[in-house]
């Protein structure tokens, strides 16, 4: 098979087919679901894809694994390394496990138990550190220098961007022409390659991110033109609290049509109405985009639209379903 | 197309056939999902029926919609009438919409609100009655008597029968040759048609029930050879409260191997296992049979073990992973 290469540069569409077809082997083609009572609330016709059921229980699979993938065997045989409090972890540890090599997890303190399990689940070392993006960032780079792993980073990867734009180039590959399709914001990277895939798949289909009002950074920083930060991580939706960086801003600039932020209980309201119709489980995160459509019902009234659902990993004794 | 008649007697495999294309337009033919983890855990091969994305949530769709289709034109007409707390009013009410007929249905008062909505969303009319067996009895006496509509039991039925085996037909068909499939027991509707299906379309595949503990009438039953009742209804899995008949009992008896019953913190331990592993959202019912494969793993090994997950319809404020 053709190795796909360390990228230096935005992922071409050659670039996406290559590295689909690389880490086909390694993730779960996920469904692409609709469902009726969904459509004929929103007056839309919704096709989610379901990365809630992918390896791992989220999207992060994919770009992990196009990173692990472009390595040289010698990297691939020093270890993966990543700092993340979530399925980032999870996702490196899996295709370290699958490649047969290390994996060097720098988790903060306050992480979830079930986390930091199942991190631990496929054969990651786990470091603890202080929940602070200092403490992370001293702690990796120790670890690294020990070591000789490679750190995959979330987001600010090429490599990770390309691996993460094969769910919306299933998503299109697997529906009828889309009019829409809608992704979360958090790092970017599920954005970025979003609007790649799409911008190279189906070239008629408007782009849009999501975000909660709580940590909208990207919203503003496509507004300003610049790359914002948020002050606070307040938010249910704990996979989007992260900035952009330039990689993912730039590709979200280009691409988008827009963005729109949803508030705290319109994300649960989202969620909600997921679980008890679709009868399945997606975290908060993925919830934003489906909140935004039903917010802006008009624009989506008889239209094709595209959600994708990035994952399914809650803490089912921990439920905001009383809060509201 | 050919039209189902109503059945005096055990449905053929002729009937089953025909039943299935009858309805076919009607319900949605619902994926098998297997899932990695759980294959590991359990170190079986798990074929999952997945009945929760059928129409209202529940295989109760099929035995209705079965049933409805065996009436004349002028049956029809008059309206379809039962009574139910569950998803079997749901399911009445939903293909009495659909045949473009009224749906008379008998809730007791107590009822969850979202059961009454769900079913008065399908615009069935529903009557409230004391929540005692009498009283649900001599309401829909009266209202059969006022309207002439023709009341759809939900288990006492062999039409209903044959439409609950289309869910075991369709899981046959789906997999590869089976050596066990597991339904849960409540009247004993889908576990009749179940053990029907299996013995037809697949004639070496061991059929087991599964009850709870705390309701179990037909595991008694199938020990002492005559219908055994429920002393309590006592359990979680609020599905399989009901107590078998003649017609479902017959079945069962001539057809299964064992019945395996679970405890109730059994039944939970196996739902949260399916809502974090699979990702998908169950009733405690259709958790029994899963719980029955974890509790006699032994029996299962290196099997290929098909499992009917009967529903989705849980209330999500009232959850029970916080109480064990």
């Amino acid at each position: 098979m053709q190795k796909v290469t360390k990228l230096d540069r935005v992922p071409t569409i050659e670039d996406i087919q290559l590295t689909h077809e690389t880490i086909l082997p390694y993730i779960h083609r996920t469904p692409v679901f609709t469902n009726q009572s969904i459509n004929e609330l929103t007056q839309a016709k919704l096709y989610f894809k379901c990365e809630n059921f992918q390896k791992i229980g989220a999207f992060k699979m994919r770009g992990a694994t196009a990173a692990a993938l472009a390595l040289s065997k010698e990297e691939v045989e020093r270890g993966l390394a990543t700092h993340s409090s979530g399925n980032h972890a999870q996702a490196v540890a899996s295709i370290a496990k699958n490649l047969n090599t290390k994996a060097y997890i720098v988790m903060p303190s306050n992480a979830p138990v079930i986390k930091k399990q199942a991190t631990a689940g496929y054969g990651a070392e786990i470091t603890l550190c202080e929940p602070t993006q200092e403490a992370r960032e001293t702690t990796l780079a120790a670890i690294l220098a020990r070591t000789g792993a490679t750190f995959i980073h979330p987001y600010d990867n090429y490599n990770v961007i390309a691996g993460q734009a094969s769910a919306a180039k299933e998503l299109i590959e697997d529906s009828p022409i889309l009019d829409a399709i809608l992704s979360p914001i958090g790092g970017g990277g599920l954005m970025s390659g979003t609007a790649l895939a799409t911008r190279y798949f189906s070239p008629t289909t408007k782009i849009y991110g999501t975000e909660p009002e709580a940590v909208n950074d990207a919203f503003r920083s496509f507004q300003s033109g610049k790359i914002e930060v948020n002050s606070s991580t307040n938010t249910i939706a704990d996979g989007l609290k992260t900035n952009t960086c330039e990689k993912t801003f730039g590709i979200i600039q280009s691409h988008l049509q827009a963005i729109f932020t949803v508030s705290e209980e319109e994300i649960v309201s989202a969620m909600r109405l997921i679980w008890e119709r679709m009868k399945i489980i997606i975290e908060p995160s993925c919830a934003v985009p489906f909140a935004a459509v039903l917010k802006h019902k008009e624009l989506f009234i008889n239209k094709k639209v595209g959600i994708i659902l990035t994952g399914g990993n809650v803490d089912l004794t921990q439920l905001p379903f009383t809060k509201f």
